[in-house]
């Protein structure tokens, strides 16, 4: 059936098509990103927009479908700039159960969330409601990962980038200008955040005036395309892992 | 500012960017919808697709910018259908809350939310989470309207679909036909929901087995432009309002 | 035995008549109300009789019981009135879930809620609290109906009031003249709530200075007891139908 | 102002008689009660009524005015039988805390809370939401009282009745003889409840078959009459004190 | 096997030496307390210490084993005081009913709550909790006891201490001189609280300056010992009665 | 005042010492820890009594005070052993918030809390509560410290323990046996955890059923009594970093 389905995304499809997509134990892909600062060369999307483009590529590779996209998580380290939109660790852990309840509802039992932005919270919480799904659907054999592509761009690291390269550094900025260089603004600026390793601070803001750890100047859209390759094939396996 | 800019996506905007657009008083339109059944010919995603058309065309049209919108709503008569993806009344409350807040804090003051899923419960707790966030901010001068594009839709009946057109029906699927073309599959079929007009009931889908109320089949690309361009006019208008 | 029992308030049986209640499987009429402002010439309590009056006459013609009525809602227009005593959506849906909750517990399964008030997000509560009630009961087959009083009032309108008439107005007033007359203070005056639209505001009382929208002093208690005559026929149909 | 009133009941009045009478620093009395089994002589509504006609007849004596009274509450022992109407705890207390916010935004100051049903988590809640209200509003001097009017009719045990008497017994009887004697239904019999120290039990029933725990057989009219005329004295006198 | 184990606290036990005792069928003996003021002459952990104290001795001598302690309470008098950490109802309730949920996981079926804080709407939420899990778990013969030291050695008021003797004063100074010698500082002061019988009041601080109930000077470790001797003696009794 | 302070215990102190403290800035660490299965040779409370003895000794090396010890927290990968009683995170969280606060109202501005237990949920949750509390008391200069000394004792695995070495492994074996040698019988067994790198699963105790991730028969007292001195040295800096 997955052959001639034309569209990958979930929401594009008919309630009977998902039905059918349901009883043929398609994985469903859910991307999650974020809504916050990257920088002035980077749209406040760059996260929600990595995960997006490789949840997409995946599922065609794999005839998997793309649940959908949930842009808003939860973001500590940038909360105070203008346009990051950071929502409650409760908010998150709610919607989450509630999105994963109507996907096992509509007959889904493999489910891989992968996220574009990576921050400790967010991954905690997406983690701490799949679990709670997965316990309390045992019986209905419902399976879920979740990771974020960075899991598998930062192995890419000493290859493409600079040791610590991070946020709206090298290879988030190489990656973006892969698949969306149109909102690519200029190259950025190299910077270091400073962040205390134990404090927890009012103004986070104040540590990382630029919102870039590493080095976005380094970025190219060669290595983006590359770096966005190598994290498809991996996340594609994962996806067989789960058919199995 | 607003006429340089290049995109009208809010998160496709860098964080200085956004704090300019808050400091020329840029009103955000905010667009809500759903993911639920709307029968065979329509996708999940239907209610969303327009509520996201309009909030575009109204923010060229205005100078205004979108933010990312809103997928997830209360989806009760549908509920019970595959790929309907309804969330708790407490999670959509606490999301709007959350996101109108960061809005609030990252400087705007003037914000538009259009639905595209017009559900009572859905339109309920959009105004309720705004009602609070207008109560808390009024020292700001916080304004915000909601609507849904239904409330100017139907005002259009009579003209362009029979009386109780509604789900899945003439106007919907017109406008969907001028959107998104290619997600509209065959011509659908005319029918009526019969759900009982008091009872509260665990199984409405019983009531709708066909997902539509309305006419399809009388649906044409050129009764979706009209519709859609009506519309665009009137919240157009309604961002002017706000502007004063 | 519904004919011997002398009361037809639930609280003003014992423990063991409610048991045989439930056992006769007999209906229960549920009132819920508000205390708001009604202008100067009605009382707060307004809503709440009305109901209450309709829920008492439907049950001795029906040989229902009537639940410990519940005064307490959502009032959002005239929620900055001294006092208006409005309460949160989640402790209305709290209190709803609760009492139906014991309902069931003892034995019934028939409940028709009845509101004289018919604010939106109050009836949203209303209905969402049981629609979790009926889902979560299915298999005990519990039904619920959810409907306000003025339902079929407003049917009315064209007969005993002019378009448009609403909150205090003509066919409020009328019926409050027929149930508590002694409650009833002067004549009122005809006036026109001027809410926006769209906008959600902190302060809706200064769109409805008088709290009336619509023509008191065409009230007369005649007009009010053909309407509730008219009311208590529709219910007591509704409850009919429950019986079944 | 309070002498020319008419109703002394908060929710027959209108919004501007509110307004003035919280001018006029007039004292609000709040009862509360339950909805729970009293065996087979007595309704489930027995201490609702008991607070509601004290708070009355202290209002009428005192000028102060009665809040709607609030017959939902948390009844552990009496769970079990059909028509108790048990609310959980966390929904009183929202309840109560909604109810005493709107009273002070109304411009009430001065409030006593007198609840028939003297369960220990129940008058906990109560306790609860009211010290978060007086502490929250400090600044503008709010008072609360909280109390059952058991504090006082308990004081009266060696003269009316024996040691021990409680639910159901020879007190409660004969203040219910007293105020609604057509809600007394035969004499009841003698009965003590059993109920473990310390032990927490799914099924309290078991240990209070006959819902009973006193002598009900020896309650008279008078002996209600003279318990209940002693009470309001007491409570006025807490009224007066809440005055100053 | 309760005679070979050397520890008596379950959290110094290994999870396989839990698992064998929760199959022996071992009586879990839980401790309460409170950090709160007590006057200059006992420490803050006063309460806390009195039933660990017992809890232990009680478990070496009927072969239980003592659960971590919760130092974490509800103080609702002291709560203004330095050094007081009262938390919210809601956390007690929540922390409570988890623990409770992972000793029976664990496969404890018999539980002993022993508070040696013992306000009022602390143990009420000790009580709530361990009922909706006795509920919840009534098909695995869940028991489950809640009771404060302080209900035995209230018994030995008139042969120890004066009547009214409570909070910091001759017996519980006493029982601290023989748990904890090094923890008292000085012999303190007599006092008296005068906290209003009814009125809730934002600083009952001002009621109690010195946070002592009775008169400590006439406090004798030798008095102590005889009481926690007495205490242990009957929650012995209670242990032993649960195994049945 | 601290060199004369015999105790370092905020609770075995008195009210007036703990404002005496606060007044004199004194730093409070607050040492959390877990009750979790740590595989035959150590106790449930192995990550509790680490936190503990570090908190004591560097409070007794740098004049601070230990807040009372919280051995409760979130436990994921553990959850389905004996005797680990993990907590909700919604628990943890308000358990924390409300401590930190009393904290706060105590007079108390700078905070350390060291966790023996360093599961990812639990220390998010740590960090997102002492977040929330740092914002909300910016005005009065509150700093929040969280660390594991996990952080530390890490840093020395190249030269105490082989790579990978974690949960009931050679150092925590170490730790244990230098503090409390009571406590830990036999030697252990060495093991690997073979938890799903992404795959959130229901039952991770098959992945790890001897509960050990390392090699606990390499530890001694003497690799122990090292470890903890430089943990103590390393969070003393922290303090002093605190007092500036």
């Amino acid at each position: 059936m997955t052959n001639q389905r034309k569209q990958v995304m979930f929401d594009e499809l008919s309630s009977d098509e998902i039905a059918e997509a349901a009883k043929a134990s398609t994985v469903v892909i859910f991307p999650f990103g974020s809504i916050e600062a990257h920088s002035t060369h980077l749209p406040l999307c760059t996260d929600s927009i990595q995960a997006e483009y490789i949840a997409v590529e995946v599922a065609k590779k794999t005839g998997s479908i793309v649940a959908p996209p949930v842009r808003f998580g939860i973001c500590n380290a940038t909360r105070n700039f203008p346009g990051t939109l950071t929502i409650q660790f409760n908010t998150l852990y709610a919607l989450v159960h509630d999105l994963l309840s109507e996907l096992v509802r509509s007959g889904f039992r493999r489910i891989l969330i992968i996220s574009g932005h990576a921050g400790n919270s967010h991954m905690v919480m997406l983690r701490l409601a799949s679990q709670d799904i997965v316990s309390a659907n045992e019986a209905k054999g419902v399976r879920v990962m979740v990771l974020s592509d960075f899991d598998f761009a930062d192995e890419l690291i000493p290859e493409y980038a600079a040791v610590g390269d991070g946020h709206a550094g090298t290879i988030e900025t190489s990656r973006v200008m892969a698949i969306r260089p149109d909102l690519v603004k200029g190259k950025g600026k190299a910077d270091v955040w400073r962040m205390p390793r134990f404090e927890v601070i009012a103004h986070p803001e104040l540590c990382i005036p630029s919102a870039v750890h590493g080095d976005p100047t380094a970025a190219t859209k060669e290595k983006g395309e590359k770096i966005n390759r190598y994290i498809i094939e991996k996340v594609a396996e994962l996806v067989e892992e789960l058919k199995r």
